[in-house]
């Protein structure tokens, strides 16, 4: 997948059957964040609603029961993932379908679209494409150091641990930046990054010797066409199991500055529950330590998801306290707005 | 490939054609290191001499033109890499012939001996094992923190660079530990310590999510049989490319003592000669820093490589001033002995 897969004018079909809005979060982020026209999901159970009926902060896309039912469309994408990562068999209608109309179709599925026989020949016969945007591409290398050579200034959003809003945290502040008319360009790291983008190397996928190369091959591909690129951060540095992940991002990136995400009151590593989250400053200087060899890079400000926190005033106290633990400005820039953590930014770089 | 494959009675063939021994790494770490038993080395130009011929620190192991004329062998080891990692049609009669003779052929090549048809016609019509060491286990998956668990004390060579010695160090720890009488195990990260050991996973070439999680499998299979686990470490922390197997290999293992492994008078990345090697006693703060939130660990002592220092003087004097600025006891554990740092790593564990 390169840089200009999708046209901003693409009309793309989102399946997230029995799980819209809550358990869909490909759909979600793709609705919310994503340049091209969504114009029908698809949900057995909820169809004939329209998306804003379950959650007000999306644009107003109906919800059909199968794509039968979904009007023309150049794009079918799987927004949604069992726990395992494997094709329901109950969308198989539904694919089978869009690419008998013509559609791609697009998932981030572990097991490959294009690996099953009955699509890989349908779209043969249909001259469409399957895009396993899982599969890495079979031309990465290792890093060269080129990342520090790229025009644009790089932001980097990195975390105190998985699932605290880092890819939300990206698109929040390109989106902020984009509002203020800076030419800003976003660069994906995981499955729904890419499908919300439209391209993108799924980084924890790629041979672990690849890690921060297939992360400098985006930054050379779009780095000369904007003047700050927001990368999509992944995991932790300290994170048990994915560090390796978030230090080749790190490093492959060399960003000029970085924004700590932290979901509020998260006080050990999701799922590995024997692992207490070292205090905010001693992530700060872990970050900036690891990354002035390769690349002097600040965490200049802080993204907290307080999402957890009801009443605002609560919310709007845990921002302040994150600020301080941070010694930098901070907000919950899906709750609040992105202009001070933004300031700090685009001042840095 | 798992813990038992290699016997220690294993009679091996190590091709190393016109390269031995200055460009035949491989081979002559398993010469060196490895506890089967090296029957011949083949080398076309050096046929007719003996491995102590050209270094004396070897085993005395006769070098033959060809597998027809080794002795009788269970394994035939490629101990050589050509640039690319590519298999040299040059050796194909002798895989062939060693096949034929019912040898096993292991191999560290980028391409598979098992993807080659004619070896794999071969291989089966004969009963013997074609091991790629460069192709991980199917197997593998993120790590779950049950390194934490093991019974042996793990020992983890970081380095300042790639190519500084951590392989080398970590098998002549474990040497002078078994001296010792210490019941200890090695654990390889990259394709020689896995043909050393004869068995591995290579780290470098797992799904860079499973990075951490292949090094913990490779824990949980062997830390119970041993009292002191040394792990090979593989790159540094601030490689600009490889840091993120770096980092996966410091949270898999969870180190209880780490040495840190440098070369002398190395001024820059090998290779990346733009990037600086940051100051000796930051290494330390960073490998510290970075270990302790997954599994406290202290650099508790050092190991430089002096190969390029000829006097014996001069090389002692530069591992004075490594063990300065390391404030730890240090040695190059080839070419002077490795008593101080062992001991200062026992006492750690």
């Amino acid at each position: 997948m390169t840089a200009d897969t999708h046209g901003d004018d693409e009309r793309v079909v989102v399946l997230a059957h029995e799980k819209f809005p809550e358990r869909a979060k490909t759909a979600t982020g793709v609705l919310k964040y994503a340049e091209y026209d969504v114009v029908a999901v698809l949900d057995r159970d909820r169809a004939g609603t329209t998306t804003t009926d379950h959650r007000a902060d999306l644009p107003a896309v109906p919800i059909v029961e199968s794509m039968a039912d979904a009007p023309t469309a150049d794009t079918l994408l799987i927004g949604i993932s069992p726990i395992g990562g494997e094709f329901d068999d109950s969308w198989r209608p539904d694919v089978r379908t869009a690419i008998e109309r013509g559609c791609d179709v697009v998932a981030g599925l572990h097991s490959f679209l294009s690996a099953d026989a009955e699509f890989a020949e349908l779209a043969a016969e249909h001259g469409v494409e399957l895009r396993d945007v899982r599969k890495p591409p079979a031309d990465l290398t290792v890093a060269s150091g080129a990342g520090a050579d790229v025009d644009a200034d790089v932001v980097l959003t990195v975390g105190t641990d998985c699932s605290v809003g880092k890819m939300t945290v990206a698109l929040e502040l390109l989106a902020a930046a984009r509002h203020r008319g800076v030419d800003a360009g976003f660069v994906p790291t995981g499955q729904t990054g890419i499908m919300i983008a439209g391209w993108g190397n799924p980084i924890d996928r790629v041979v672990s010797d690849f890690t921060a190369g297939a992360v400098e091959e985006m930054l050379v591909e779009v780095g000369d066409e904007y003047d700050v690129l927001f990368v999509e951060g992944q995991g932790s540095i300290v994170h048990p199991a994915y560090s390796a992940v978030t230090c080749g991002i790190l490093h492959g990136a060399m960003p000029d500055a970085m924004v700590l995400c932290h979901s509020a009151g998260r006080e050990a590593i999701h799922g590995y529950e024997s692992f207490d989250l070292p205090p905010i400053d001693e992530y700060v200087d872990l970050y900036e330590g690891l990354a002035a060899p390769v690349h002097q890079s600040d965490v200049v400000a802080g993204a907290l998801n307080t999402s957890a926190i009801e009443d605002d005033e609560a919310a709007r106290a845990a921002v302040e306290e994150y600020a301080g633990a941070l010694a930098a400005p901070a907000t919950d820039p899906v709750r609040f707005d992105a202009d001070a953590v933004l300031d700090a930014v685009l001042e840095e770089v």
